[in-house]
C-alpha cells in the first residue's frame, strides 16, 4: 500500500484526535484574540499550507470579519523590512514548522508586539518556538512527500479557531459532524478508481473554486501537479472569466468545486458556459443540480454547512490525483524534484 | 497593424502623460492618507488589475511598510458581509471601473468610514463615482481585448501615488526616467520578433518572479493564456519549490523575471536549478550574470531601481505573446470566449 493512501484514509481519525486534543489550546488562543482585539490578521504560510492560509482568509474574513492578508514573506527576508504588525494577530502555518522565512515573519511580528500564533505538525519545531501560542496538528508522520492529512488537520485547526472564537452552538455541532463527513466522503470517492482511465493521457487542466472552496482549487491543482506532472491552475470563477477563459475548447478537462451554498448559483452558470464550450467537466458536490451537469460527478455528503466543505471537498481530488498518478506509473510518494521539507527565503 | 501593437508601443508616452497630469491628485490623495493614517491597506482588483493590485502589495507594504490585503470580493457579493474597514486604506484598480464586485467592495468600506482610492480608465465610471478619490490613467481607448497600456498605466499610478507619500527625492527622480526605461525596453524586445518562432508549438510554460517582480510573472502568464490558449502559471520562485517544481523536465519553457537587486540572488540559484534539469530558461533582466543563465535573454534597461522594474519588465512579455498568437495565427486583438469588460459577482 502506497503510504499517500494511508494517510488518506487516516484524514477521518486524525481530524477526530485533532478536535478533541485541542480544544483547550483552541479556548487558550481564542481568549487572548478577544483580549488583543486585533485590527487586522496577517498570515504567513506556502505551499499546501498557503492553500490552508486561504481558507482561513474567507473563515475569519465572513465569521469573524476580520481583514486578512496573506503575507508576502520576501518583505521580511529578501528586502528585510517588516509591516506595522503590532495591531495584527499574526497566524503562521507549517506542516514541518522549519520554513525560515515563514520563521522570519512570526519573528518580526513577535518583536512588534503582535499576537502569534502557529499550526504546524511539530510542537518543537523553530516555528512552533517562535510563536506565542502553538496549535499541534499532531498527525503522526506524514511520509508522502505531497501532503495530504496534514492539509485537512490545517483547516480542521483553522476551523477549531473560529469556531471557539465565536463560541456559536450552530457552529461546534456542525464541527463536530465532520470525522463521519469525511469518512462518508472517503467511501464515496473509492468509485474514481473506475473511471480515472479515461484521464490517463490529458496534458492539462483547470481547477475552479469560489469563496470557501477557493482554497480547494488551488490545493486540487497542486496535487495533480506534484503527483501527475500536469501542467494546469487554480482559480476563482470570477478571475478565470477574465482572460483564462479563453483557453477552453472542447474537451477541455475542469475540475468545479460547487457545493451547495452561496456560490452554488455562479458555479452553476459556470458550468452552464462551460458545457457550452464543450469542456469535460468534473464537479465536486453535494448539490444534484450541479452535479447534474457533470461528466463526472464526484459527492460530497449533503447537509454539510459550505463554510466546512472544503475539509471534504479536497479528498476526491487528493484521490483523483493519487490514482492518475498510479496510472500513469509515477512514484506516487515520492515525486521528481521534491523534498518533504523545503527550504525557501 | 494590429490594436495591441499600437497599444504596447503607446507606453512611454502615456506614463510620460501620467506622471506629469496625475501629480497634483497624487499629492491630494497622499494629503489624506496621512491625515488618515490608516492600519491598513485592503485592494480589490479582478484579472490584469489583480496583478497591478500585487505590485501595489510589494511596494506599500516595503517602503510605506502598511500590511497590505488583497480583497476577497465574494466576502461582499456572494456572502454579504464585509470586514471591519474602518480604519483601512481602500485602493479599487479596475480599467473599465465597471467591475460590480470590486464596486461593492468601495461601497462597503466607504460606508464604514474607510479612506476611499479608485484607479481606472474612466473617471465617469461606477467605481471612479463610487470612491472618495480617483486616480484617472487617461491613456486614451484600449481596443485589443487583452490590457496591456492600461497595465503599466495602473503600476505606474500605484507607483506616483507611492513616491509622493513618500515625498523622497531620489524615488521621484528614479520614476522621471522611467518613460525613457520603458522607450529603451520596446527597442529591445523588437528582438523577440526574430526567435519566436522557436516556440510555435510549446504546450505549457510556468513563469517565475519574486518581490516586486511577482506581479510580472503572474501578468505575462495571464496574457500568453489569453492570447495564445497555452496552458501555464505564475508562480513565486518560493511557492515554485514547494510542489510544482515536479513538473520541470527537459525543454520545459520557464520564463524568469530576474532584475538586478535583492531577489537577484535567489533567482540565480533557481536558474541554475532550472538548468540542470535542461529546462528551456528564457530571462527577463538587467543583469548580466543570469542572462548569461539564459537560452533566451530578453532585456531591460541596465540601473533601473528594482521597485520600477514590473512597469518595464512586462514588455518583453507583452511582446512575447503578441508576436507568438500571431505566429500561431490567432485573432490576437479578440482572443476566443474573452469581452472587454467582465461582468462578476
Amino acid at each position: 500500500m502506497l503510504h499517500i493512501e494511508r494517510e488518506i484514509a487516516e484524514q477521518p481519525e486524525i481530524i477526530r484526535h485533532l478536535l478533541d486534543r485541542e480544544r483547550s489550546m483552541a479556548q487558550r488562543i481564542a481568549n487572548a484574540i478577544r483580549k488583543f482585539n486585533p485590527n487586522f490578521m496577517y498570515i504567513a504560510a506556502r505551499g499546501t499550507s498557503d492553500n490552508a492560509a486561504r481558507y482561513a482568509q474567507y473563515l475569519f474574513g465572513i465569521h469573524a470579519r476580520m481583514p486578512v492578508a496573506l503575507a508576502t514573506p520576501s518583505v521580511h527576508t529578501l528586502y528585510e523590512t517588516s509591516p506595522h504588525l503590532s495591531r495584527g494577530l499574526v497566524l503562521a502555518i507549517s506542516q514541518s514548522g522549519k520554513s525560515e522565512d515563514v520563521c522570519r515573519v512570526v519573528t518580526d511580528a513577535r518583536e512588534q508586539g503582535a499576537l502569534t500564533v502557529s499550526i504546524t505538525n511539530d510542537p518543537n519545531s523553530p516555528l512552533a518556538q517562535a510563536s506565542e501560542f502553538h496549535l499541534n496538528l499532531d498527525t503522526g508522520p506524514e511520509i508522502s512527500v505531497a501532503a495530504t492529512k496534514t492539509y485537512t488537520a490545517q483547516l480542521g485547526a483553522v476551523a477549531l479557531l473560529l469556531t471557539t472564537l465565536k463560541d456559536s452552538a450552530e457552529l461546534h455541532a456542525s464541527l463536530a459532524g465532520l470525522p463521519d463527513a469525511i469518512r462518508e466522503t472517503l467511501i464515496e470517492s473509492e468509485a474514481i478508481h473506475n473511471w480515472i482511465e479515461r484521464y490517463r493521457y490529458i496534458e492539462r487542466f483547470v481547477t475552479i473554486g469560489r469563496g470557501y472552496n477557493y482554497c480547494t482549487a488551488f490545493e486540487i491543482s497542486l496535487k495533480i501537479k506534484e503527483l501527475c506532472y500536469i501542467v494546469g491552475e487554480g482559480y476563482s470563477e470570477a478571475d478565470f472569466r477574465h482572460g483564462p477563459f479563453a483557453l477552453i475548447d472542447p474537451g477541455f478537462p475542469a475540475i468545479v468545486v460547487a457545493p451547495a451554498g452561496k456560490t452554488q448559483p455562479v458555479l452553476k452558470d459556470f458550468l452552464e458556459k462551460l458545457n457550452e464550450r464543450q469542456a469535460e467537466s468534473l464537479v465536486i458536490s453535494n448539490d444534484a443540480d450541479v452535479l447534474h451537469l457533470a461528466r463526472k460527478p464526484m459527492r460530497i455528503p449533503v447537509g454539510m454547512p459550505e463554510w466546512l466543505t472544503p475539509i471534504a471537498a479536497v479528498i476526491p481530488g487528493q484521490v483523483f490525483a493519487m490514482r492518475l498518478a498510479t496510472e500513469k506509473g509515477h512514484n506516487v510518494d515520492q515525486p521528481r524534484g521534491l523534498n518533504k521539507v523545503t527550504v525557501t527565503r
